[in-house]
């Protein structure tokens, strides 16, 4: 016997055996077949800008006349709804379904933040939660059919990203990194979770790639430069671009409008990015 | 009967019946009374440099001449190792003892990348087991006494700091954020887990306020300034110093001797943290 039969929880962390597929599993499948390409975002490290290249590729594929979805799976650390302005705006239900935020005409969202009664309130939820909430949002929200489903994901390789590539089966990663040797050093066990996991990665993002000083024009590469695209190179993955640092970006992510206002570079570099997942 | 009752798993995540003090929890307790301050080092947000920060207040506490720990639970992206040069060195064991890393006379170091085969390994672990392993570096590491234990913990409010401040009950926090609203608005859910957790805050460092172009010598606040000071004031909490943005923080990192090349400015607000802290 094993120790497996004696366990009455729903969904025991512990548990190997296999249920029957559950309504949960049903309207997720339901959903997923409804969805063109399902893209990961992923990162080794924190704070390399995941989310709001996330953010910005979503906005931009929504322009194109794309209908995007962009899920924020980061539990933890929900940035979307800031850089979308949409902090504070709770998340409507209706009967049993979420109503995601309707961004534009053809974007809508998904944050954990649109769930939370105090902005500030910190989720301090332990795997098995994060599992069900993640799940959650996939099969009780009222997504539309979709032509991309972006998910911003916290960085590493825990319980959040382990939960998407193993719902989502035909899921694809980007993955965004900071040039330095020990956002590399992360990235590099990206690969190989992606790898483990048999997802397969559509390229690499460069982020915070020089910055150009405002007054006397010379480039500083703060965080080094070039380092993103050696390992694309090195692994075989195409290398999506680079993005330099901008500290508009951090403006406008700030405001909740994230592409008003960024520097031409870095238009330039994000909608190159665009032309190439598309 | 309590659904509980029938399950059979050891340490099952989802039973709430408290079990008696294991082994392990009585060598966690033993090595805990012969540590004077335990520090965890917290951020809301990744990639705001809290692994760097926590590195460099621990070599600076050992060169003052205090005994200290540096443990690494960030199983994920555990940077520790890279910062300190300890890549590829693996963790010795003897008996069922790990020995810590001796980085210098009076550091001690503890981290998950020491005991990996390979250096790009991920771990795929859920969060049960995060916590297991994180048991394991205080109970079963060959710690000395020490004056302070610095435990630096992934970004955000998961299994791993909770694990931590679960496990240690006299621990403090120290948060480090970078400027801009977008990372202030994890760290007020940091400080929120803080508070539910019952965990003293001993301070907040503001990291990557402003940088100088190495040309013309003007500031830029790439990512803002002020934010942490404001945050810190707001919250009645002490603000140990801002650390500007220095690319030398990046090529010391990268080379593993993370306090060799710092700019003056940057050594004196390290120094200065450190002093606050004392």
């Amino acid at each position: 016997m094993s120790e497996c039969d004696n366990c009455s929880h729903d969904n025991c962390s512990s548990c190997s055996s296999k249920p029957e597929p559950t309504e949960q599993d049903i309207n997720i499948e339901k959903f997923l077949t409804q969805v063109k390409h399902k893209l990961v975002v992923m990162s080794g490290k924190g704070g390399v800008g995941k989310s709001t290249v996330a953010a910005d590729i979503a906005v931009l594929l929504s322009k194109k006349g794309f209908k995007v979805g962009l899920l924020d799976v980061d539990l933890h650390g929900p940035s979307i709804a800031g850089i979308l302005g949409l902090t504070g705006i709770p998340i409507n239900v209706v009967g049993n379904k979420m109503l995601p935020y309707q961004y534009n005409e053809n974007l809508e969202v998904m944050t954990v933040q649109g769930l939370l009664t105090e902005n500030d309130a910190a989720l301090i939820w332990r795997g098995p939660v994060k599992i069900g909430v993640i799940r959650q949002f996939l099969a009780d929200t009222q997504w539309s059919p979709l032509d991309y489903l972006i998910i911003d994901c916290p960085p590493g390789t825990g319980d959040e990203p382990l939960t998407v590539v193993q719902t989502i089966k035909d899921a694809k990663a980007i993955i965004v990194t900071t040039p330095q040797e020990i956002a590399l050093a992360d990235v590099r066990k990206s690969l190989n979770f992606c790898n483990l996991a048999n997802i397969p990665v559509t390229g690499i993002i460069e982020n915070m790639s020089g910055f150009v000083c405002p007054n006397c024009h010379t480039v500083h590469y703060i965080f080094k430069s070039g380092g993103g695209e050696k390992l694309a190179a090195e692994n075989n993955i195409l290398f999506l671009g680079k993005i330099p640092i901008d500290p508009q970006v951090v403006e406008s992510d700030d405001n909740g409008d994230p592409l008003a206002h960024l520097g031409p570079e870095t238009t330039l570099a994000l909608e190159g990015i665009v032309e190439k997942i598309v």
